[in-house]
């Protein structure tokens, strides 16, 4: 018979991986906020039951802590809280969710990840085991670290996390040149490519792809077309297309254009016009300087990046160690050996990076790979 | 006869005041990175001459010392660079200015602030101390910390620096009730007030101010008309009138919405359908909670905060101890005994301010007021 603390061990990690599958609610909506949950759950001697949730709200605030107390509302006194990310401990006009918690009446705490931020490490925890709180920490700290990627990696690195998606055909080609978009996976495996773009801050992809392709890079899916996040192209030269997609959707979903000082001036000016923002960024040994440029988005609070091509941008981020985890979506259909060859395939991941899923989508398989930082 | 040691601290510290001009030509254009100013310097014999010069470009790169030293080329070398920041230490993909100091060949380093960015914080000096080069630290640190402030205050305390500016008459008011905007002061202290919000990244007003004066908190002035910055509104019930100046501008300049959970969803739709953006707020005590909005605001990037009003706004940021700088300026009409009382005057500065400058703008007095911190 397990023992009562291996039955409280696998009631934790319960729910835990309940508050984890909540937060993904607000994934990539949360502003600079990371999106965090929170359960509340008591136990009147017929077994745990949730009585309060919340995941940090629209924007970023109200903080989730504060959410699923106000849920709970009394019946939070003598519950236990499961936070997916340390509570915050740094003051401000409202009280830090740390002190809500002591004030709301809990009496343990659960927590997965701890936060780098300087004016919470270990803090947040230290308020509660003042006031005579019990905290389990590091409760399924993995996966809320691979949750919570973005948001740890601003604060520790300064930089956002970075996604590399690929779609391969079998025979491992990213398409053929001149033609433009071609099909290579299915209908479930776009509609997994949107999902991901949904929680994304920046999707990036370099002006080759852009003028080759005319991408829209939007999230088009029921329900969650306002969730397109900013699309950001590699453009040194300022080539973009007035007449693309992309610049031609520039005032309803962000357009970003990283340039190098050799641009153009009279065409940023015209893409300028049509809401394309400029962003001046350095060069290197003739391309966009690819650290400078994260290092600047993570300075404007973005913390996950998704890129979707092409080939070279692949490379550059590769040879650069910029690349966090790779993503790849693999069709049944081939495309022959005059196609474009993908910059990384199954069989030559990085050193490092580690397979954490696999699944099958119809008829492509999809696998992901991740490194820790 | 002054010594050898005072002329050289002489010269630096004319050099210094002209680097820190300078590297005001981009104020509020640097996006999240700091506006410094650069001067290289050599004297082959016949007294000390600028040889190149560089502020952080438009957009926050290159930063100024790449510029200086592309702009001397060959001159540098064996030359003194003249810096308003601490160069950055930190490897992207190009070269942290420090190394680029020591590879140009620079032999003397003059700075005025020390750069508290961790990743900086007294490496760059050591970087050049290392290569043999001789470093003279905290030069004008003062004016410079003064110019930096915001950066400094992102850097340190998270926060962006907060300006309260205030217009009032002679008789200490700043209106008079359902009269909208009036003219209190003249056309200098107007234009003062205009290139203060250019190098400002966010213009805050209250809701009420929002409504009665229908202001449009622009720069309007020959040759900056695309220096404005974001304009935010507190209004915690999102009352902001489509039907007024800053709603319909928001296409043109940005308008920020703070809002708190109690703000009607159909009128917010309606705001962010015209292209306010609406930022979620925690709210205290009936009340938009400002160090979380500040908080916010510093991580997407912002450094400089200009509020411009109404007695509210500036009531409630001085309780809360968020108010960095006060300047007033003060006309020489009279409003009455029924106008809007100031909220603060010249003889009612709160304790730990002090006065730093003074002027006269045509019938105008003006005045400025900051503190450490």
């Amino acid at each position: 018979m397990p023992s009562a603390d291996a039955d409280q061990a696998a009631t934790d990690r319960r729910f835990m991986a309940a508050a984890l599958r909540y937060s993904r609610k607000h994934a990539g909506l949360t502003g600079t906020n990371p999106a965090v949950g929170t359960l509340i759950v008591r136990d009147d001697g017929n077994g745990p039951v949730i009585v309060g949730r919340g995941v940090t709200a629209l924007g970023g605030r109200p903080h989730a802590e504060a959410e699923a107390l106000a849920d709970a509302g009394e019946k939070a006194r003598g519950a236990t809280a499961y936070v997916t990310l340390e509570p915050c401990a740094h003051h401000g006009r409202t009280p830090p969710c740390a002190n809500a918690l002591v004030a709301a009446g809990v009496t343990r705490v659960v927590g997965a990840a701890n936060d780098p931020d300087p004016r919470v490490a270990g803090k947040g925890y230290s308020i509660l085991r003042a006031a005579g709180i019990e905290v389990v920490e590091r409760v399924m700290a993995d996966e809320a670290s691979d949750q919570l990627a973005g948001y740890l990696s601003r604060s520790v690195r300064m930089r956002p996390h970075v996604t590399l998606k690929l779609a391969l055909s079998a025979d491992g080609m990213i398409g053929r040149p001149g033609e433009g978009q071609i099909a290579i996976t299915g209908p479930i495996s776009r509609r997994q490519v949107h999902l991901m773009r949904a929680e994304a801050d920046v999707i990036v992809v370099g002006i080759n792809t852009a003028l080759a392709d005319d991408p829209e890079l939007t999230v088009r899916l029921p329900g969650l077309e306002s969730r397109s996040p900013v699309r950001l192209v590699l453009d040194r030269q300022a080539r973009l297309s007035p007449q693309g997609r992309l610049a031609r959707s520039a005032e309803a979903v962000p357009v970003y254009l990283a340039v190098g000082p050799e641009a153009d001036p009279a065409h940023k000016a015209v893409l300028a016009a049509m809401g394309v923002k400029i962003l001046a960024t350095d060069t290197f040994e003739g391309r966009i300087a690819l650290p400078e440029l994260l290092e600047d988005l993570a300075a404007q609070g973005m913390m996950n990046v998704m890129v979707e091509g092409g080939a070279e941008t692949a490379r550059n981020l590769l040879a650069d160690d910029m690349v966090d985890r790779i993503v790849i979506f693999q069709g049944s259909g081939r495309l022959g050996a005059d196609g474009i060859a993908a910059p990384i395939d199954r069989d030559h991941i990085p050193a490092g990076f580690r397979l954490v899923r696999e699944a099958r989508f119809g008829d492509d398989s999809y696998a992901e790979w991740t490194r820790g930082f």
